[in-house]
């Protein structure tokens, strides 16, 4: 946790914070935090800053907020993601949502188990736990929206279109012709497959909507990995 | 597993080899192979191609090989990495493995727990189980090499700077002024820090013996994220 990040309810006043559980564990356990430490702290979909510690005691701290920067950028992408595996699944929207990924849809594909669409990680307390911990890493306070399209074909036909709007439409397939373009110069709509792939029926649909199949070289990679390298290679995350 | 890697002890001819145990079972049970199946194959630090299932049982797989391939190019880089939690460590060097990193630093530094390096994972077994895992799940059988350096400041004095020799040095390291490089023309060696970084210290060190200090932007990533999207950056996976 770089940043301790604020909902709502945990706001006494304007620039007066409570917090409790798992922040206020870190603060204790991790940062060995005393009264009058500055901690950096951040409200949900709102600025950052610090926090200074007023009070502390078992149940919970009290901060003295000054909030007065702005979140990291947001990347201009749109990502659909074939559900993945339960055990994969938390990692990768942490890490999508670390990477400042605000918009994320969930969709089915021949080779998505008809069992992974019935991890509890996808009701909204865990997507919205998960998703926390990503900004916290990150330090970043902008909530990602996801959406879950259980079904491939209308997700395609009916949706993909609109979504693609004034943005270059891609999809990550291994073996296709076409390199993964470096440095966009505008916002993407980037789909990834499942373990194994899209299967070529699936990239053609992708295609037909829009999408141009990209590969990333010779070797394959997994999900968890091949988001972070292809974020990198579409967008400069240094500025 | 998208390649069976074959030991030497798994060969029985110069074009024939025997597969059991997990390879076997992942032909049977994901694949549902059967006898005239072409399955990818490559022998380890050798070529890769395909093998021939002519004989198939319980205990084990018989594959005529055709090994005609190249291994992908290896990755051109030296990656000094402070020693992740055990949790991480498996996941980490399966990552580094399935990216092409062929040789990899282990050492310690102050945010390094000490109990880190009592994981069973460090063992050359169980390494080089994880590097089998991170190859076959790229397609690549060019074994990295894994050093372990338990003491930092003779790392960083003694071997350090001999390893720099011909390469362009760098340590990731959040807040410094310089983002970091991309399409890098030759090779490069790169030190990735523990959780909570390298201390200014330790930076001080590795900055003396050449390496300069980049950053990746205001997001702050796991050591799991950012070794792909700086690998990413750095050089051009798709050729």
């Amino acid at each position: 946790m770089n940043l301790a990040l604020l909902h709502d309810e945990d706001l006494v006043a304007a620039d007066r914070a409570l917090i409790r559980g798992r922040r206020l564990q870190h603060l204790q356990s991790v940062l060995k935090s005393a009264i009058g430490d500055r901690v950096p702290v951040g409200r949900i979909n709102g600025p950052m800053g610090t926090g200074e510690i007023v009070r502390l005691d078992d149940d919970e701290a009290e901060l003295q907020l000054t909030l007065d920067q702005p979140a990291p950028p947001p990347l201009p992408l749109t990502l659909v993601l074939a559900m993945p595996r339960p055990k994969m699944f938390r990692r990768i929207i942490q890490t999508c949502a670390a990477l400042g990924v605000k918009d994320i849809w969930l969709i089915n594909s021949y080779k998505v188990e008809k069992s992974f669409w019935q991890t509890p990680w996808l009701s909204e307390p865990h997507l919205r736990e998960n998703l926390t911990l990503g900004l916290e890493q990150a330090r970043d306070t902008a909530m990602p929206q996801v959406h879950v399209r259980k079904l491939f074909k209308p997700f395609v036909e009916d949706e993909l279109p609109g979504l693609l709007e004034g943005k270059q439409g891609l999809v990550a397939h291994p073996g296709t012709a076409t390199p993964c373009p470096t440095h966009l110069p505008g916002p993407a709509l980037l789909c990834v497959g499942p373990e194994g792939g899209f299967t070529p029926y699936e990239v053609g649909k992708l295609e037909e909507a829009g999408c141009q199949g990209v590969h990333l070289g010779p070797r394959i990679l997994r999900v968890e990995t091949a988001v972070p390298v292809l974020i990198s290679r579409l967008f400069d995350l240094c500025t």
